[in-house]
Order: C-alpha cells, then sequence, then structure tokens
C-alpha cells in the first residue's frame, strides 16, 4: 500500500503547477484508499508475484484510485458539496473549473496507466467501468427529487456508481495474475457486493450518523433531494401526513431547518435505516461468499471480514 | 465521412436515456467534424486497406470527436457560455450537472472505443493526447486575467487545448496504415501545425467577427478576460492609458457595455489581429510543408489548401 502511494503522488505530476496542488490536497485529505486496496488484495490472493520494476497490481491499484478520484472531483461539483471527508472539499478550496479539468486530468491519466500496463483485458474491464460510472451518476440525476423512483432503479444507480468501480478494482487483480474465469468471475462478484453493501450503508448513515465520525455533512443527500432506500422506505410505509412531508422536502425541494431532523425521525419510526442495513447485510453475506472458489487462507478470510466489517460501520 | 456519422451516433446510445438525448443535441448542432475528417484522411493518405466489419479509421475517427466533444462540454461549463456553434449550448439547455456526466459519459466511451480497435500504440496516442488537453485547460485557466503572461506560455495554452488533439487524429491515421516513423512524424506534425494555426484564427475571429458568422457570442474570450494573443499584442504595443484599459476590463473583470467595441478598436489600431493571423499563416504553411514526404496526389493537395484555408477564415 505504501509503493501504491507513492505511484499516486508520483503520477499526479504535472508541469501545470495548479494540478499538483489540487491532488496535495486530495492526498492530503486521506481517503481510505479501499479500491486500490482491494485491486492489491485481489493480486494477492490469486497469488500474483511481481516481476521488475514497479509491480503491476500497484501501477494498476494507482489507476483505480485515479478514476475514483476523478468521480470524486465531478461529484462535489455536481453536488455543490462543501466537505468530502471532514475537510473542505476540493471545489470549496479552488472552485469548480479547477475541479472538472483536474478531473478530466486524472481519468486521462488513468488510462496513460492502462496504456503502460499493456492488457487489452485490463483495459476492457477499466473503460467499461468508467462508461458505467458516468451512466450511473446521469441515472442518479435524473432520479433526484423523484419519489417514485422505483427500487430497482435505485439499485442501478447505486451499482453504477459504487459497485462498478469496486467490481473492475477487484477483477483486474485476477487479470495481471493470470487466474481462470471462475476466480475472475468471483472476484468481480465479490467486488460488486461490496459496493452494493459499502453504498447502502453510506446511504443509511446520511440519516443516522453525526457528522464527526462520517466526515461529510449529515443530511447532503437530504438536502440534494437524492432518491435513496431510507427515503423510498419511510415514503412508502408512511400515512398521507408523512408522504405530504416528503413531497414538499424531496419533490418541491422545500425545505427549513427543522425538517431534516424530522425527516430522521420519520425514517427511525418506519424501520428505514434497518431495512437499508439489512439489504446491505444480504450484499456483504453474498460478497464474502462469492469468496468460496478461493482455498481457505488468512487473506480470504480477512476480505470476507471486511465486506462483515463495512456493515458494522452502520450500527 | 456519412459512415463515421452513423458511428458517432451509434455509440453515443445508452439505456440512460438522458445520455442519447444529450448526444442528439450535440449531433443536430452539427460542427464541421474537423478532427474525424483529419483521422480518415491520414488514413487514406497513407493507403490505409480496410478489413471486414467497421473500418478501423471510421471507428477511431469517432472515438476522436467523442473526446472532442467530451472536453466541449465541460469547456462550456467552465466558462459558463450559452452559445454553440450558433445554438443554446448543451449546458444551457440541459445543465451543468448534465454537461459534466455525459462529457465523462463520452470520454469513457473512447477509451471503450479504442479497446476495441486492441492498438497500444493508438491508446498511448489518444490517452497522451487527453492528458495534455487537460493540462491545456488548466493552464488556460491559471492565465486567465493575466496580462503578464508570456507568449510562450499562451502558445503553449493553444497547444494543449486544440493543437495536441489535432495531432493525435492525423497521426493516429498513420498508425491504423501502418506507415513508417516518417510519415507517422510528418502527419503528427501536419496536425500540430493546423491545430496552433486553427486555434489562432479563433482567437482573432473573437474580436473580429460578426455573432452570426462566427456561430459563437463574439467577445466571449474578452468577457471571460482570456489572455490570447490579439490582447497581448495590443496590451503590448499600447500607451498608458490603453494599458490602463486593458488592466481594468481583463485584469479587474471590471467591464461596461461599451468596453468591448473599445478593446476592438484598441486590436486594431496596434495591428493585435494582424499579428496573430500572420503568426497563424505561419503555422498553416508549415502544417502544408509537413505533407512534403509523402508523394504528390490530389489528396495530400487538398489536405494542404484545408490549413491555407483555415487561414483565410480570419480575412
Amino acid at each position: 500500500m505504501a509503493a501504491c502511494n507513492r505511484a499516486i503522488v508520483a503520477r499526479m505530476d504535472s508541469p501545470v503547477a495548479l494540478i499538483p496542488q489540487l491532488a496535495a490536497h486530495l492526498v492530503a485529505a486521506g481517503g481510505k484508499r479501499l479500491r486500490p486496496l482491494l485491486t492489491l488484495a485481489s493480486a494477492r490472493l490469486c497469488g500474483y508475484e511481481a516481476g521488475h520494476g514497479v509491480p503491476r497490481h500497484v501501477n494498476l491499484a494507482a489507476c483505480v484510485e485515479f478514476i475514483h478520484t476523478a468521480t470524486l472531483l465531478h461529484d462535489d461539483v455536481v453536488d455543490e458539496s462543501q466537505l468530502r471527508r471532514g475537510l473542505a472539499s476540493a471545489n470549496a478550496v479552488f472552485g469548480n473549473k479547477a475541479s472538472v479539468l483536474v478531473g478530466d486530468f486524472l481519468f486521462a491519466r488513468s488510462f496513460q496507466l492502462m496504456t503502460e500496463d499493456g492488457s487489452l483485458r485490463v483495459m476492457a474491464i477499466l473503460s467499461n467501468a468508467s462508461a458505467t460510472i458516468a451512466e450511473g451518476e446521469v441515472l442518479q440525476m435524473a432520479t433526484q427529487n423523484d419519489l417514485s423512483t422505483p427500487m430497482d432503479r435505485y439499485l442501478d444507480v447505486i451499482h453504477g456508481k459504487t459497485a462498478a468501480l469496486f467490481a473492475a478494482a477487484c477483477q483486474v487483480g485476477a487479470v495481471v495474475a493470470a487466474r481462470p474465469q471462475a476466480e475472475e468471475q468471483a472476484l468481480q462478484a465479490y467486488g460488486d457486493n461490496l459496493g452494493m453493501a459499502f453504498q447502502l450503508v453510506d446511504d443509511a448513515l446520511d440519516y443516522a450518523a453525526d457528522q464527526g465520525e462520517l466526515g461529510k455533512t449529515v443530511g447532503d443527500d437530504f438536502r440534494e433531494g437524492k432518491i435513496t432506500l431510507p427515503v423510498l422506505a419511510a415514503y412508502g410505509a408512511g400515512d398521507e401526513t408523512e408522504r405530504a412531508f416528503w413531497r414538499r422536502v424531496i419533490e418541491q425541494s422545500s425545505q427549513d431547518e427543522t425538517d431534516l431532523d424530522h425527516a430522521m425521525d420519520l425514517i427511525a419510526r418506519r424501520g428505514g435505516i434497518e431495512i437499508t442495513l439489512q439489504r446491505a447485510r444480504h450484499y456483504a453475506h453474498a460478497a464474502r461468499d462469492a469468496l468460496g472458489v478461493f482455498p481457505d487462507s488468512r487473506l480470504r478470510r480477512l476480505m470476507g471480514d471486511i465486506a462483515l466489517y463495512t456493515v458494522s460501520r452502520g450500527r
């Protein structure tokens, strides 16, 4: 992971000063580096042996993090977020323009890294994931403020915006180790289910956690009128008064200061958090089970535990 | 070119409805399709013979247009432009969010097309060009409102934002035809010089043309405080009163309704348009001369004429 962090910092460099400046802001902000970690762990689970030079899985882990960072930069512009991981977001510090353009740079850089790696298979996986992410984000925008969004469309959104890159990050690890199709698919399924669980918990926490712990502004989803499972569940189970409330705050975007508290109250009363976490647990178990094709090992158990730990964030 | 247009429309498709909707808006808006045309012409000049299926140069021409369209979408967001090619810009119709995200989608889709093509050499050329474009745009942002911008930094900006993709579009044509290094370099130089000429003329027209003819809002560069050669030339040759004017309108962004006319007047008086077009002609001739390694042919003469025609737009 240290090698991966070095690769990330080294490859964010550019003669255009604003790019490394903004990159330094992002690197300093830290973040869990969960996606590159998945690439490293998957490659190791598949017994990948590095040759000379920077190992392929380290380069590709950096590449995955660049794609992720590019989407974060653009998301924060689209959502007009002021906080990211508890610090001022890049758009709040450097402006929307810089965030759009440096996002584009990081995306291009990720494809330069893939080209250096030289595997068409890896390139197919990561370019497909990139297109799916963008589709997921557009779909999320199209469902915003729309309480009639069906459950499966919500699941499409979180698959696109989160699970697709988790899946690709894991699959790429199997590809560099040149493992059979069954193992590649198993890691793809592991990542996909883990990503679904991760996003569901994130969506639950937006109506449950306190700001310090979460490192983002609680209630962001609420203020933006994002359609997430806690809201769909509370709206679906609500009486007429409750539904009128949801229509006003989500569909008409007419909110006052006390509305977030009331929304959290209604969600708690209608079991919206528990319903969301229940789903997340289902995906987390599916993630762990997908690793069953690999022989038992400390790493396999650790990766399974990560899936279950992801869900325990929601308690 | 008809085959290329078909490929562009077909590959902009997505199950997420907003993507083909916004794509249709862009396709309907037309545009010169200059960059894909360069790929097609370069491949043909190199004697490329298509095999079965969609010819490689058609697919890659579509790919080049996707990269260009993605940057246009993001540019219009960054510049807050309301017009593009004489029609309402995508961000004016669909909003900034959609433009950012559909731009990301088109960029990802271009890499999917490259992956299908399967040439690592093409991928290196186009991913390098994409990174250079983003760097050029960031550099342009960093020089905005700064009258002390040196000439060579201005040239770096227009190389990044325009010439790099022109160069890559041409070079890719030589690569698919598997031509020797000298021809690849000649086409790369042709595109690079053509792109420089093209952008210089564009920068001149922003202070000279009337809006209908140009298909964009005249004075956009002025209102945004962009540093272009007409302004640098007029500022450099201006007396103290003129320099005070430029500092107010460009550096302090303090403009009233009569300032654009006065700016155009000062630029005309100080020869700013002529100086810019002079440079453009220099690049246009270098572009034509770069084709000298190819035997004389109707197509070679046509490509040379395109370079000279580009400059004649400025008269």
